[in-house]
């Protein structure tokens, strides 16, 4: 699969998964192709903790209410740090969206689904932070967002997005490609 | 290419281009690998302004001091809008950011390189409001990252990063893989 194909099958999977384990192999590649992303001025605020253990999944899980992801054998949890680019640029946000989305297409490169799951878990009640109490993470990291990793059990269904013409245009605004 | 050597092909090339054009057909399939990346919400807070025209490009230039990127035979701008996704979320940086990267990787991958331009235009002498005014970008848009496109004319040197174990874990906080 290259790079465009792995982009355009990329789906929001929110189905149910196989039971099968993803191989600790593939959660390596995947990991790091979230490290492999850029980060402003290099501060690498990203950092990456990926479960495949099935106690710890299920105490993970116990916390994550409504549920979501929860048959999947796998999830990469995804830490961040606020650390200052420069004068009081801090680009953690950017940062650890590019890792996702490498991750994101790995993981349908090696023949997985995925979702990434923020919003939920970083709401109100502060699922993210009782997430990241299971799995030791210190106060000067926030665990924002995770992803489910397996294979589905259900149909990928695509996104419905605007016409290509409403959100791109060539040399000017809205002016057509 | 697959989208892992994609991935880590990728670097942040700040050097000199070739001025041979890219290929319009290759500006479109940059741009969509863009507007494939997912949103919070599905909200699709990105646009995005691919421009190739050899005038405008010195208008864009001129106000991007000091001057980066400016031996690209192409640019692409990137808009956004601060769509709440719900409440009070708003998911647009996170939008952009996997947009970006998406395209990051379709440039290499078709055999160009470019470099995420964010800090330099948002910064205090808001270059990107400057190159919005340009290309006839209203108001509701920010212009927040452009991207340079071209073949390279000197060598892609990759950045260092922290090793492995001290970003990526597994089953626990500092668990090594």
């Amino acid at each position: 699969m290259n790079t465009m194909e792995a982009i355009t099958a990329r789906t929001s999977y929110r189905g149910t998964y196989q039971s099968t384990k993803v191989l600790k192999e593939h959660l390596k590649q995947i990991v790091k192709a979230g490290l492999a992303a850029p980060s402003g001025c290099n501060k690498q605020t990203v950092s990456l903790i990926a479960v495949d253990d099935e106690e710890l999944l299920n105490k993970l899980h116990s916390v994550i209410q409504p549920p979501i992801g929860e048959t999947a054998p796998a999830m990469i949890c995804v830490l961040t740090r606020k650390i200052i680019a420069y004068r009081d640029k801090c680009y953690h946000v950017q940062d650890y969206a590019a890792a996702i989305e490498n991750m994101l297409l790995a993981i349908v490169e090696l023949g997985y689904q995925s979702c990434w799951i923020e919003g939920h878990i970083t709401d109100e009640d502060h699922i993210g932070d009782q997430m990241a109490k299971i799995l030791d993470v210190p106060e000067e990291y926030d665990l924002v967002a995770f992803l489910p990793v397996g294979i589905a059990e259900e149909e990928c269904k695509s996104t419905k997005k605007l016409p290509f013409e409403q959100r791109a245009w060539f040399n000017g605004f809205r002016k057509d490609f």
